[in-house]
């Protein structure tokens, strides 16, 4: 396990170089109501074009399946898992969870007045966004350990869910909540039909990811695996007992920690796994190496139309956030990994599209 | 969480005591093929004498699942925690998990000769139980490092296996694996018939249950949550990605250890827990603090004839291994927990047991 400083899992340069991308710290005070997300169809993958990524899908299943096939999966070995940010919904120009952590600051300065005048709390609250973009590794830091620890798991999950239902993307305007892939959706849904356990396996954070995922993926609590602070047991005054999240990191959810973060929350290896970027490799390393149906896919992002166009992968723009390097490309195609064109193989991107 | 040095979750003060007690090292050698437990009967809790014991179960399954029921439990909150030790088998006079690591110094010393002169190998290998018994704290952890890490978490698995099936315990001249309370297997198939999700938190190894959870307690391996460390991501001289089990704590599912181990794990607070010692006093207490239906139970040991009788709760004789204070007795009687007679409640200790 990779094991430090508190961190979220997320690539810090990236972090600093994407701030500069955020126009602004998102409408949090507009209620909004999540709405879940409708398949367009009862027909598993209803809204994948035919072509290769949907058949690799579709073959995997039939020889997982199906009865005397050689590569027939045991029902309990039917594990998947799905990477969050830039797989499963939106990672661009921003994580979700930092632009949480960022709208939080006002209340924590609230409740702690002195830190009002303390970078990079005061930088963050002056709203200018290309200081905060500035802001170094170690201050960013500061800001997630303010806003992702400290609290009772109850408190924090009480306000994450609050942020979720106002909090709204910059351009589509939507709850973060809705700007999830519908096909990725129903690969999980066709997945669970077919007797697997669909897990979420995310560099974000687990407490914060598992507020939503049962509504949203459904995916319970227990089937996130994500990066992992310690908690402490303690009582209340009345001696209630309750648990508080604490600064320090157990598992760091991101490239080799993801591998490491299955083993510890799944104990045994996936027959599938989804990702978008270089830190999802190892999983899919890890997933590829047992026999039998085996099924790895890598979503590209190559709708600059419909979503965002980036990472090296085929000539694509360079990024930061959610990297698809040449070298995972040239990777996947020795493998035999599937590379999922969003451009090309998905219909529709959200559930609320229309032209599907 | 707890954290520090490599540390099975164990009572090392009691270990060391315990050792005393150790007759021998188990039969390693000699195979026998670990039979699967089964019910006496297809009635729910048949090895269940009636009493207030097995009526407490029957009223919070009645409370959790009917419909209208102002303690009615939505079915995905439908959580179930057992301990292992002393909870779900047989813990006296010794963990099994600390014969199974005493049973692998031979193969380690074999693997690694310049360790047969050194100390605790030693005189491990001498078999000299007094001896063995009087090694100090950190000779002992030196040995659960040796065997418990250090190797890739495959390997450890096909060894644990092994010795699983050939190992028998000395009273019983069975196998570990059949030494498991029957009435307790029942109480788990009543619950995950009633449509909760059962899980083991134990202080004992994650990866050592897991191996046998899913045949045993048709617990599949996600479902056990016990005393972790991390593991290693790497690649073997083919390319082939492998996990190596590491001499770092992430969990010490012990005592305060056991909530905060749900919190990572499970992410929500159990609707029933099952113990038997101060070790499981946290874990009973998180799970009683929540409203609806609510189910906390502890197994005391008074049944010296067909099992064993320690914990100085009821003026039983003290013990180390799974202590039953009487402070814990006493918390159980205030807050209402069910204190379970296996003397007077259980039918049956074991599968088996002819006498049901």
């Amino acid at each position: 396990m990779n094991r430090g400083k508190l961190s979220p899992g997320i690539d810090r340069r990236a972090l600093v170089t994407s701030l500069a991308l955020l126009p602004t710290l998102s409408g949090a005070l507009l209620p909004v109501v999540v709405q879940a997300q409708t398949a367009s169809s009862n027909a598993p993958l209803a809204s994948w074009n035919d072509g290769p990524a949907k058949q690799a899908i579709i073959d995997f299943v039939r020889a997982a399946t199906e009865q005397g096939n050689p590569k027939f999966v045991a029902p309990e070995d039917r594990i998947a898992t799905f990477d969050q940010d830039g797989t499963l919904w939106v990672e661009h120009p921003i994580y979700s969870q930092v632009i949480y952590c960022l709208d939080r600051v006002p209340a924590v300065v609230q409740k702690d007045p002195k830190l009002k005048n303390v970078e990079p709390f005061k930088t963050v609250l002056s709203g200018n966004r290309e200081a905060i973009a500035k802001l170094p590794l170690r201050d960013l830091e500061k800001i997630l350990v303010a806003t992702l620890t400290g609290m009772s798991v109850d408190d924090f999950e009480a306000e994450a869910k609050k942020w979720l239902t106002a909090a709204k993307d910059h351009r589509w305007k939507r709850p973060y909540t809705e700007l999830i892939y519908q096909p990725m959706l129903e690969a999980m849904q066709y997945l669970r039909a077919s007797g697997f356990k669909t897990y979420i396996v995310t560099g974000g954070g687990q407490d914060f990811v598992r507020v939503y995922s049962p509504k949203v993926y459904g995916v319970p609590p227990e089937q996130v695996v994500g990066t992992a602070g310690a908690t402490k047991f303690g009582y209340h005054k009345d001696g209630k007992p309750f648990l508080t999240k604490e600064p320090k990191l157990l598992l760091n959810d991101d490239k080799a920690g993801k591998p490491e973060g299955i083993h510890l929350m799944i104990g045994r290896r996936p027959r599938a796994a989804f990702g978008n970027s270089d830190g999802d490799r190892e999983m899919l390393e890890y997933t590829g190496a047992g026999d039998g149906a085996r099924l790895m896919m890598l979503v590209l992002h190559d709708d600059a139309k419909r979503e965002y166009a980036y990472g090296p992968a085929s000539g694509l723009p360079d990024t930061k956030v959610g990297r698809f390097s040449q070298a995972l490309y040239n990777e996947a195609k020795k493998n035999n990994w599937a590379v999922i064109s969003m451009k090309n193989d998905w219909k529709r991107i959200f559930g609320f599209d229309q032209n599907a």
